[in-house]
């Protein structure tokens, strides 16, 4: 302890370096700084010690306290009323509120009655000494405490005000080691690779979703890719084993609300594993960074076919935190007189399906599951309005789901297929004949992970033989293999088994921290359409800026739903 | 090492979770996997077990071995001679090189005088008992021995052939464990977030080497940052403290060669310090992240003014690691009779400089020091070219360059100033005044980290102050400070005072593995003009899918600097 003050002694007197050689003595958060401690960390065992703060001025109390805040919390500082110290009195009652200072003083015990027991440094005050403005406030948009009252545009156009927030600092903080522990459990538990890969890639064939960006070779783009799945498996071919990257990707969803045009996926792709491999270890890695706070994870997780998930929650995404599930009833009214209830039966694929919500029972005639999940999740919704305590807040119920068919039929034309994730995924071995002869029955090897009815993640065994991805492609899928050329020579130069999965980190965080929105948990997210409102992106660009990449601003004819974007 | 056979076994079997119940017992890179162990590990200690390698088929020897490779080394399998085994033999003397397969035997000693010194697991081999082919390799553009002969372009369109080599694999694994270092060191030690910020951002005045990104709004664009300079100091207004983030940033640098439009800083931003706080703070970084192998870091870093630097070395990177500094001999001649001498020393700033060069010794008569600093490096060159030893290849010299002009004369008018650095850089506080009166003689709080004469990274003291801010952009550098009010407005509403650095990852790592481009140390990089040669991106994109983005192609007249992209 004297040592640490002997070298902040040294310290404030600028004189460099005593704090590296003695580097184990001062680290954590107030390092290399100029305070001596943060100000969410002093209690009563601290009394008596000479300490320096730095912060911003919360509020100020009857000309006696002036409370100051970091990102750690707050602490009480009592300005001096004696009359030696009326300068030191005068600069601190003159402090604005959010103005920059740093304060120097003495640890004391709160005078007795005083103590806050709601605030973690609720024992101690300091008494100021010093006093070192760095910065005054002169303008705020609106006050601190009105800040949740206003408009998320606001919100969003002052969005370094937004963060100042304990709930955001939280956010930012719990995502940050969320991420680093996962970064350990991958990298130092397991012994995967980080690898970065391109961002400015090639446009997938029909990749609507992929913003372009023109290259300085006129007609030659490059797109921002959704996902870095073509790069992973061809590191898996050039035999990295085990890859992983907090990658970020991009997908331009045109006027659909609520979209982030970039988010961030942990990325994890491995070699020489089965689905139980991927599985047990991503398993591993959320038990591993889960945050101490929300309580231990069980693992392994549930685990339920497509088919029990739809037969049961009429949902490919079940949130498993209360029962309520479909019941088929088809059966007991197999032989049914009532003419409505035989209608239903006689229909292709009708059945009677009831959901047993509690007080009552819900009888409905029905041939489409996903109606039913969603009637079933808004029965939640109204039996919790009124006060039923269905969903436990605190809990985190995760599941995988598997099985799923390779295959769907094209919305547009049924009789064509399309792959249910990608045309990248294995089929399950046992049905590898059926591509042959019946391939809308053919189960693939993927596996969604899912959060209390959020899909938070999804990964497939990928093909690693170039014959099977040509057939898929080329004679299921009826697309041009040529597009592919490249990976396909890939897979055919000595292409190891492997797989992987992608987990939205976004969407995990929001669940974690219990925000409504993914913008609770990105420090500069875009607006509900895509805006940056705080710096106005995307901005004009001049007709002579674009020249070097040979295009030019052309506007067609706007359908109503692209001219809404202009109302921002 | 029974329960972890049993654990194998079971596995093997298709029972899922005993490894992760029992975790603590198979980590390592090959936990999770179908094999027991990677073909770089295994010495005389396990003669005797029963493993399983995975890998890919290096070459066939004799009809006798085949030797498996994977990202760890290589391993010796023997091939049963046994009449029983003739069909594993015929299985094993089939395989064609780069196949992948699993092997399952057991590891016996060499026999005496077969062991391979060279070799790592050089003593011992395996007996192979059984194989299972995952994929033939059938297609190879050239033999993989003949791979480091062909042109580059061919190694970049087989790019995943190209990093099977064992230095590429190291290449990356040591990136990978660098950057993972240093986030402990940053998280884990000093208390910092890492934080993600956006990549589509708004163009930056005048940036022409953005990359414009249009949105579906006409005449809109996003553009793609170089740094997240202004978001990293929005994020200490915003209380985050201590910021870091290893980036992605963009630079469109139109035809110049070498260039890689998509590189990685380690972005670090911290409130409350000064320079030497950060730049223990890098030192520290550094020492803690550097890779074992190429010997410990002495800190502190040698530290040189700009103007020393260029005395001494006529550069502002200077190659420490060998002598031959400048020499100015202008005073010793300031009254020589020698004409040509005299000359040079009436003229503007002229000056009559040596460069001690072992053997003999360089006169020159110059005014121009940074002709003289490449004369430096170009007489090294000859020097080693000739065998002298002049710089030690395993020696990292570390340098920071510090005390630059905040200012330099504008190339195009002279008149005029431009930052050096940026226009956030503070001034040396006892240079504030200068400001006002004779801002050119102004010196910044900037700080340039230079490794054996590579800049390898850069930061600054910022200017925490809204109207300092204000007066260099308006009165000093007669920009228009509107585009950036939302940065003022925002240092007007308390901001810290703060300080960061960037350091570009590409360049920081290819100097440690002594690596000739940093395209060896990127997994997917673009080729000498910007090109992905394996997917061919950038790629030609239909008018009718450009139309969203209401822009159309229009082919502007070339000139001949960008005709020559044209040729790759």
């Amino acid at each position: 302890m004297l040592l640490q003050r002997v070298l902040f002694a040294l310290k404030a007197h600028n004189v460099r370096y005593p704090w590296v050689v003695c580097s184990d003595l001062l680290l954590g958060p107030s390092s290399l700084s100029f305070r001596s401690h943060t100000c969410g960390e002093l209690r009563s065992d601290h009394v008596g010690q000479k300490v320096t703060l730095c912060g911003w001025v919360q509020y100020l109390r009857q000309d006696l306290f002036v409370i100051l805040r970091d990102f750690s919390g707050l602490t009480q500082v009592l300005i001096p009323q004696e009359e030696s110290a009326n300068n030191l009195k005068a600069a601190l009652c003159g402090l604005a509120v959010e103005s920059v200072v740093k304060v120097t003083g003495t640890v004391r015990k709160r005078p007795a009655g005083q103590e806050n027991k709601l605030m973690p440094t609720g024992e101690i005050e300091i008494l100021a000494q010093n006093l070192e403005v760095f910065n005054i406030c002169r303008k705020l948009p609106f006050e601190m405490k009105e800040f949740v009252k206003k408009s998320e545009a606001l919100r969003m156009q002052y969005r370094y005000l937004a963060l100042r927030s304990s709930q955001m600092q939280k956010n930012l903080r719990l995502r940050s080691q969320l991420v680093m522990k996962m970064r350990e459990y991958l990298c130092n538990v397991h012994g995967f690779v980080d690898v970065e890969t391109p961002t400015l890639f090639k446009r997938t064939p029909g990749g609507a979703k992929e913003f372009v960006v023109p290259s300085r070779e006129p007609g030659l783009f490059y797109s921002l890719p959704q996902s870095p799945q073509q790069f992973k498996q061809l590191l898996m071919v050039a035999g990295v084993d085990r890859y992983f990257q907090i990658a970020r990707c991009y997908r331009d969803e045109g006027s659909k609300p609520d979209r982030q045009p970039e988010f961030t996926q942990v990325d994890i792709e491995m070699s020489f594993v089965d689905q139980a491999g991927i599985m047990a270890l991503v398993e591993g890695m959320l038990q591993f960074s889960w945050p101490a706070e929300k309580g231990p994870l069980q693992v392994p997780f549930q685990v339920m076919t497509y088919n029990e998930a739809m037969r049961d929650y009429g949902v490919d995404k079940p949130d498993t935190r209360f029962n309520m599930k479909l019941i088929d009833l088809s059966e007991v009214f197999s032989s049914t007189k009532i003419e409505f209830l035989r209608s239903a039966l006689s229909q292709s694929e009708g059945s009677i399906q009831a959901i047993c919500v509690p007080i009552c029972l819900l009888l409905s005639l029905c041939c489409q599951l996903p109606l039913l999940g969603n009637l079933r999740l808004q029965c939640a919704q109204l039996l919790e309005s009124h006060g039923l305590s269905l969903r436990d807040p605190s809990a985190f119920h995760f599941l995988w789901v598997v099985d799923f068919p390779l295959f769907l039929p094209k919305e547009d034309n049924p009789e064509e297929l399309d792959s249910a994730h990608h045309p990248f995924t294995a089929p399950r071995t046992e049905d590898t004949d059926l591509l042959l002869s019946e391939p809308h029955k053919v189960r693939g090897q993927h596996y969604d992970l899912v959060l209390n009815g959020c899909e938070i993640g999804g990964g497939s065994i990928r093909i690693h033989k170039a014959s099977l991805q040509l057939h898929v492609l080329k004679n299921i899928l009826k697309e041009d293999p040529s597009l592919l050329s490249h990976l396909l020579e890939a897979l055919d130069s000595g292409a190891p088994p492997h797989g992987g999965i992608a987990l939205g980190l976004d969407r995990l965080v929001s669940v974690v921290v219990g925000a409504s929105s993914i913008r609770d948990v990105i420090a500069f997210p875009k607006s509900f359409r895509g805006h940056d409102l705080m710096s106005h992106a995307p901005d004009t660009v001049s007709e002579e800026e674009l020249k070097p990449y040979h295009i030019s601003i052309k506007c067609f004819e706007q359908s109503t739903s692209t001219r809404i974007l202009f109302l921002e």
